[in-house]
């Protein structure tokens, strides 16, 4: 994969830096040890013509190289892993699929939607009254996850390109205290994020929100 | 991939007949022309030790086969698609995997959340309130989804694995008018339920519960 060039968003509401999924792209690059530039489209630039070419749903991330255009965060990190030995060992790239598909299609949406309640619908009175299920529909996956890492520093053998999903999911709920309540996914996060890769993509993206401030904030 | 067993829940209430997620797995298994055994996992089983050990979340589906245990109907797909050109042309591997992880992870999160309000909490006054923005949402990713469809009967150039998992993610809200609101998605999925294999798969699925009624229901 040569001549990378990742798209994120030009600027974010400080509740959301740090969690636009660019950040899992970044990641994975930085593990990968890819160089790669970044490129940021605007909220209305989201729906041009031109943007939707690139991407059928207006969203962010894609990841354009030599090989094409990419979308999906997921996808997008699979095909990075495929190039790095240090996210995904040959002989477990299906685990390791099972497990990103595991972050975000069985974590990430009770997850998302605690986030969506509490900090895109903070005043509304349905979010007041649906919390609290769906607290508990968080709770529910973090405890059979929290019964998986057992014994375990990764959700695998060793660190892959699905501990930068799981890693990402669960920062959606960084204002609660949930995670917290399970120790060892606490650790587990912990670790994740010590990792100067992590440290490496999160500094650059927050570096883009900060040039790219708009004049109104 | 031999001596193929996929779970599946023994019984469904019927507005979840025709959507559990094994559906996914049976369907790619008919296109490659895989044979394969069913098994069915109970409830309060999905809870036990026996269970969790095949699936860290209690969840269905599972496969099992020589190539050992897979969690994730999306992960499941990708692997019988890696078997057969059929579903997955050699070149278009990350392309496929990209509008896979768009039906899972992109389109499928708003349409489950209708389908949770309508069908899993229908009379709660926080879905009630909810329901608008939730149709909202739907909406929104079927726009996109049909500019998309614009002179094409497939996601891709070709029928692949991600037409599997994009139909199946849509017919979780089969109980509404929103597909038919928009002509070319509704020719798309009908297209891809008139597939032979999408037929044999929902028939197998649909007599394994015939099977398995409970005493009680
Ligand atoms: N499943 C997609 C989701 C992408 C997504 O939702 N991106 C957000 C930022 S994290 C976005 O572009 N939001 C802008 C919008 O909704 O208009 C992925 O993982 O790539
Ligand atoms: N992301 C998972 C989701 C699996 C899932 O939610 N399965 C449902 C049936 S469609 C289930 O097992 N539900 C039982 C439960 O929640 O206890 C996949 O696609 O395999």
């Amino acid at each position: 994969m040569k001549k990378i060039t990742v798209w994120g968003v030009d600027w974010a509401p400080p509740f959301a830096q740090g969690l636009v999924r660019d950040l899992r792209v970044r990641w994975a690059l930085e593990e990968a040890g890819l160089a790669y530039e970044s490129r940021w489209v605007g909220v209305e630039e989201r729906h041009s013509d031109t943007y939707r070419r690139k991407h059928p749903f207006g969203l962010v991330p894609v990841l354009e190289s030599d090989e094409g255009t990419m979308i999906e965060s997921g996808a997008i990190v699979y095909a990075i892993a495929e190039h790095s030995e240090a996210l995904m060992p040959a002989d477990q790239r299906a685990k390791t699929l099972g497990w990103m598909f595991a972050a975000l299609n069985t974590v990430e949406p009770p997850v998302w939607n605690l986030f969506v309640i509490d900090l895109l619908h903070p005043d509304e009175a349905w979010a007041k009254l649906r919390r609290p299920g769906a607290v508990d529909e968080v709770k529910a996956r973090l405890a059979a996850l929290s019964a998986w890492l057992d014994g375990r520093d990764y959700l695998q053998d060793c660190f892959t390109a699905a501990d930068i999903l799981m890693t990402t999911a669960l920062r959606f709920i960084r204002h609660t205290d949930l995670v917290a309540e399970f120790p060892r996914i606490d650790a587990y996060v912990k670790r994740c994020e010590a990792r100067p890769a992590f440290q490496t993509a999160l500094r650059n993206q927050m570096a883009d929100y900060a040039r790219n401030v708009p004049v109104a904030a």
